[in-house]
């Protein structure tokens, strides 16, 4: 096993009406004047935003709202919230909503901590910020996990470009406010891309080529089985507590690097192969992940069938024989039929997507970098590897 | 599910030769002279205190030392190294060793930290820290979890009280080296009795009355399953650095809190029992706990033998059919067997203790307080339970 760095600083208050702490939660944190940032009007119509309004003036904060983040959230909105930041004197930024959201601050909270150069090249990765605003998040979707970990990802308007910025602890968030009741509105579709995403979390961890920890191991499977279980009772009962709450700690716990620890990096490809789709094709992320999983799965599986065969057998409780390379097989349609069964598409077409031999083409030459670059850890892929996941995946 | 709030910000290093960025990690955190403190002559004959003590002249920082900590930690030794930081100016205390090292220093930072009252009183639980010092540590024992743990545990030679200080996040370590290798030369008999110490802090907040999580339990569950299999090939193999890793992995991850999320404060009797024992007697802590585990369960699984079965059926794969009190039972055994089979103590005889009815009373008298206090979650324990259990285990 590998040697790992385990760091997961972020004070996590999780349970019914948590979000009525944030303003003695930012008090705490000693800051003065605070940016309320959040997407569309759902957090207006519920009452929440002004709930967290009455939570800060109670706590005698001052603070400024932004809102219209967008899902696959864009640097025009991450560079005006820093004008606005710049301006108001903001010392802490609140994410009220889920990935988009906290991802926009955090790139705000780099961008207004580092005056010296332009944001995006933490995106580029020709810069490492060396500062980052303080930032909380009160999380109203499982999916991103972004509430606890090191990464945000931000698509460039200026040729579509999804990209995550260099890790770093500095945009760890200071506390994460977790309410499973907050996400009992959310869209079947939004809650089933949000178990994907919190899956391929795990599965872009575990899937490696080298030994693991086994209570990495067991951690991650335990963690793989709720989701999975929960997610298809959410496909039913959308306002079941207990099965919104394992999907919210999942989420935080699937990306914080509990499941990383002795993994290393992971593999990571079907996060940057549907990077791409996002940018380009503005799909839901866990949608744009369950249409490409598959593909990769057959693509690359072979590289290290006994880890495929263990996922199948721990997860989906399929006989693990000798044959590996079956019960590998077997468990990629596992994960693909329960894909379906929470109506989410297991190839680009479902997606919604029809593509073009040039579309496709261009995909493969975007998330090469213009074929300079591979990706994935289990196996390495270059541009002609990624262009033939996505065919398979049309 | 009881709503929580999760915690850990300690920053972890963990595999082979981690020790000798120890220097590094403290000029991170900014301090200028340092505590050095430690137990017996083991880190001495290892030539592990020299590589810390190098590490530390490398990174330009200063240094005094304090050796001598007991297993049992005394106040006697927190006092004298309070009187050693305030001569010396320290600002930052390094535990080189294991659970007993780690709290000596938290009861040292504290006692630094607030001169306005007598330490003792965070144990006696009258008042409340203000500030700690900070802390960081090089574990070479896993078992106590301290390493990541909010809590301390002292022994005031002034009528051999062990109590436990109030919990509270300012001795958080800021970070803790694990590097498994150190954990090569214990003795078995500590080897396994960390081993204990483990699975019981899973175990204390496993055993509730209440509806629990499910990722919590199957992360617990699969925690214990690693520990049980790793503390069996300890004590073949020594030297097996994956076995070490797994136990000392799980060591720090059942008592950062990860394993209490939605079970509230769980149960703590046994460690409350243990607690007696280890003042009066100066027994190992693990050991202590395995002779006394097992009367605590027969005396409490029927208030939630359900909880009992899972705990059979998913920690040691007993068939649960509907007689929860047999499969209850049934787990019980096996965990008494898992303790025979790692040559720990499943009573006081076995521990080398012969009790009189005296002492035995005596026990109950001190755990309760004088008769004060009950202890236990799943079920409350007075001052006569107490000692029926300390019967049942003589």
């Amino acid at each position: 096993m590998r040697n790992f760095k385990y760091y997961t600083p972020t004070q996590v208050l999780f349970g019914k009406d948590t979000h009525l702490q944030v303003g003695t939660l930012l008090k705490q944190q000693g800051c003065h004047k605070v940016l309320i940032h959040y997407g569309g009007s759902s957090a207006v119509r519920s009452g929440l935003l002004e709930e967290v309004k009455a939570s800060l003036a109670d706590a005698g904060l001052e603070f400024v709202t932004l809102g219209g983040v967008v899902p696959n959230p864009r640097l025009s909105k991450v560079l005006e919230g820093m004008e606005l930041c710049r301006r108001e004197n903001v010392d802490f930024l609140l994410a009220v909503g889920g990935g988009s959201v906290i991802d926009s601050c955090k790139a705000i909270g780099y961008a207004v901590a580092n005056p010296w150069t332009d944001v995006w090249n933490f995106f580029l990765k020709t810069e490492t910020p060396k500062e980052c605003l303080p930032i909380g998040a009160i999380l109203t979707i499982a999916a991103s996990g972004s509430e606890m970990s090191n990464s945000c990802v931000i698509t460039n308007e200026d040729g579509w470009l999804k990209r995550g910025s260099i890790k770093s602890d500095l945009c760890r968030p200071r506390f994460a406010i977790l309410n499973p009741r907050l996400t009992y509105t959310l869209p079947q579709y939004q809650t089933e891309s949000g178990c994907v995403d919190i899956l391929m979390h795990t599965m872009e961890r575990y899937f490696v080529n080298f030994e693991t920890m086994e209570i990495t191991d067991s951690i991650s499977e335990a963690l793989m089985q709720t989701v999975i279980y929960n997610a298809r009772i959410l496909m039913k009962e959308p306002q079941n507590y207990n099965a919104r709450a394992e999907v919210m700690w999942a989420g935080s716990l699937s990306h914080n690097g509990l499941t990383g620890c002795g993994t290393d990096c992971g593999d990571w490809a079907c996060h940057q192969l549907e990077h791409e789709l996002g940018g380009m094709f503005d799909v839901a992320h866990g949608a744009g992940l369950a249409a490409l999983w598959g593909s990769w799965a057959r693509y690359v599986y072979q590289e290290n069938p006994e880890r495929f065969a263990q996922f199948a057998a721990n997860v989906f409780d399929i006989p693990c024989g000798t044959d590996f390379q079956k019960t590998a097989l077997a468990g990629i349609e596992a994960m693909e039929d329960f894909f379906r069964s929470v109506e989410m598409p297991t190839n680009l077409r479902e997606l919604g997507l029809i593509l073009s031999d040039e579309e496709i083409h261009k995909l493969a030459f975007k998330c090469s970098f213009e074929d300079t670059r591979t990706i994935g850890g289990i196996r390495q892929l270059n541009m002609k590897d990624m262009e033939k996941i996505y065919l398979m995946a049309r």
